[in-house]
């Protein structure tokens, strides 16, 4: 692939290491945050590798005004939304067919209103491609991409895509990335939760954990939590659990996530019981002081001494 | 292994084919039902095959009075309660040294119970051995079988549910056997209709489930649910789901298993709210006319018409 | 009081007859829809009695740039949001020193803005005044208003919103009138819901409801539903489950409402479980078909004939 | 009326002030109970009032042998059960025509089945009348008896159960006594966890839980809880949220009422989604330490600091 002018906006503990990456590939960055501190950081981890090209812009505006891509990584809805349609309309900004990339985790209402919008007032290039993975995946470049755009703006972003990230899927059209990534967190949070419940009820028994856990991996309660992200200590190495709930996805973020199924779901209209209880629990367990702990620590919630 | 005289009580659509496959690998069979018709249609399958040595008991005393083991196949709890230590007591009929083994799915309670009671007043050997698999698994003798016993009986059972199943797994003590069964069902239970939301959500935001499907079995909402058994219409072949939902594990049967569950919750003081609520689902659902589907049709309780 | 120019926007089906219950009382109205139907409509009820005095303007800006008092009924948030802050911008077309009272029911959080715009551009005195009692209390004139608002704006709503309603909160501070309906009918869902369940589970044990309903009335699990407005068929009268559940408070509005709770719950990070469920819960019946029915149909969503 | 000889069997912290005031009524009284020091504790206190005629029999067979009515008050359903029907039989202790009121709380189930199997058996009159108002209504004298009788056994019992309480209510046959407090208790559960979240969400919003509770009192979010329990420290005195949670209806004791709720559930196949909810919040918060405080406690399981 030829070498491309990027501009990446969003420098956060995700956007840095992206951002690097795609610098390592060869590509010309020129990047922003509004947090200057970050920008610093990004430089100064790119001047210990010296072929790197990036640079930082004072302004979104001066970020994108030459680019041929631009991809942001932000926290929110709301900062998407006010950072491409706000008062500074980074859309207004950039120059005709600019691919534009967003890989924050937001609504799917906000990415396609978004998507419209800049299709609508410009012919520009449009994909959601929230990601998956966490910060080590972005250091080590093998994010999950959850591609929402029409086929041609996806076959555009995937090879770039790919300088950070292993598995890019496709998910449909703009949105659907968003779709896809919350279906999968509130399904995910759902089997963590009732992994956790599985294991508790069984050892309120007298039934060894690493028994139970090999018996269901075996069975139909087989899912993701129980075969590769036990939340028992002592059953799996080099998980959260086994050392202490530290790293990991935080539950705070997963909270964060299911927040967004949950908006989702009232959009929709669509019923989601499992779902919403899934997000109290969190919640509930966010409130009481968990929320830094790694989303497997859930099991801590039901309140007997573990380990 | 020896041909042994084995007692089968419980000649239901599982016990009936489990009987059969233990016959057929050369055991002495004497059988017994409280419904006659059910005796008799086991003596006519059995017929068809001119080696098996199958016999019918006139009561359970004549059935295992000389046996040298026993296997129950019951409904639940009060019936294997009453059938071993009720009125009838069993274990007062059988010989000294047999071999019981339950393969009933009820109250762990109760199976510790039973298992103590014949212990404390016969040197009997106990296991409970809960299925799973369905009456397809037992035709086919292709059933698991969960087992909570000492390490000497499970050594002795073995040999005899390899007759009937493929998998055999050694849970515990008595009683972990139902214990993990219980723990298996409920996870099933939640990620079924986990997987059932999450594919609904993604459906009323024009996400095509198949797609969906995909991304998630490849992601951390992988679950057994997702990847081997879809809920939804039309994603995979050979699934309850693409025929309306008949065959399979009925909505009943996981009610009834969801119901254990919450005893166990109970008896135990664990907390189990996702499993709770999985509970009242499948109850709802049925409430509403769906009993005798299979399971997986839950998906139809968010009301939006599939397909 | 002296007789005040107000301007009126939103004549749906609460806020027409809340506008002449204004004028009725003396008040001058210019009144303003997005729907020419709904202006016509006032107008033509006004013509039927002679001395009302309601004319009516083309944009909001000519509704409310005489006004003294500008009172707005809107459907949803962003109605809201975009009224005041939005393109048109309410707040800089009135005069200074007017009174914004918002009756919507919406986001707390969006309340808590347009009135602190509202004061920091503009020296303007703004209460958010939702109301309950539907349209019955609305053409009656016996509304619940419950208002946040500083002392001094709610000393001057107070006297105009007593022409429209019989009780009259403070609530608190701006947004408070909001969090506090929003509280109140979370809380009424949720004993609506409770009420519903345990006369299902008595009555399928074959105890009257009508006496299991005389019972906790008398008893610790009496509540406003139980009390009032009583879910199962034949134990009031002049209830909508005795008129077919006709009438009343829609299962689509309850829903609406109890979205906003969860928008709050996500929003302060408070944990809400029943509250999630119940908005899940009715979520569900709606989707079943029965959005149109008053609320006190969820008895109904249990499945077993009533009657 | 006329003074009876009364066996009362199950001297705990309700048996034992509920005998006394029989004895002060005028009763003579022969009690038993399984713990010898329950005995010794109610003779005690019985004779610091020279009046009353209280004797001690060494078993239930003693006790009741010669008893024109029986009352019994014990802890759980297999316990009324064994008496009962066990292997003392308490059935067949009795005289013919022995008027039997069994106060404890159980499974309706349990109830109708002694009931039949009393009458079956023996020309006997039972009742089934679980209790509320506590240990501080039991020592006053006014509690409320929920009675579950056919109506002439109901009339027999009244005068005797109101020596004891002062609301005694008629809530059907057999059985029906159980049905009506389980459901009324779970209903209470329910509108207090719902007090709970509604008045933990306002507060999460600056809102004052005291004004929000007054104007709730006021609307359709009214019920029991809030109006005369309300679980927010610093709104009503004489209440256990005054007082830190101490006396009142313990957490244990309102888990073990849900806990019958859900048995219920399960045995007529009703849904009760709240109901079962409610169940596994309080087993959580008894798991987190709080089994012993006042069932309002629950709204300190939302984790932020009140008071």
């Amino acid at each position: 692939m030829k070498s491309k002018q990027i501009a990446f906006l969003g420098l956060g503990n995700m956007g840095r290491p992206m951002a690097l990456n795609l610098a390592r590939a060869g590509h010309s960055l020129i990047v922003y945050d509004i947090m200057e501190a970050a920008v610093q950081q990004t430089l100064e981890e790119a001047k210990k590798e010296t072929t790197l090209s990036i640079k930082s812009a004072k302004s979104p505006h001066e970020a994108v005004c030459e680019a041929e891509v631009v991809i942001t990584m932000l926290p929110s809805s709301p900062h998407v939304k006010e950072l491409y349609l706000g008062s500074g309309k980074l859309i207004d900004s950039v120059k005709d067919a600019t691919l534009l990339i967003d890989c924050s985790t937001i609504a799917p209402d906000t990415a396609k209103e978004v998507a419209s919008e800049a299709k609508k007032r410009r012919a520009l290039l449009m994909a959601d491609a929230p990601v998956s993975g966490g910060t080590a995946g972005a250091a080590a470049g093998t994010l999950t991409f959850i591609v929402g755009a029409d086929a041609q703006t996806f076959d555009l972003a995937k090879p770039i895509l790919e300088k950070m990230g292993k598995n890019i899927f496709h998910a449909g059209t703009n949105g659907m990335g968003q779709v896809a990534k919350i279906c999968n967190n509130m399904l995910l949070a759902i089997h963590m939760i009732g992994t956790a419940e599985a294991l508790s009820l069984g050892k309120s028994f007298g039934m060894d954990p690493k028994i139970l856990s090999e018996i269901m991996s075996k069975s139909s309660g087989r899912n993701w939590s129980l075969e590769l992200y036990n939340p028992h200590p002592g059953i799996m190495e080099n998980v959260p659990s086994s050392r202490a709930y530290q790293g990991g996805f935080a539950v705070d973020l997963m909270a964060k996530d299911l927040g967004l199924s949950q908006e989702a779901s009232a959009s929709s209209r669509s019923s989601t019981p499992l779902g919403a209880l899934a997000t109290q629990l969190y919640r509930l367990h966010s409130a009481q002081g968990s929320g830094k702990l790694d989303f497997s620590s859930i099991i801590e919630l039901f309140g007997k001494k573990l380990g």
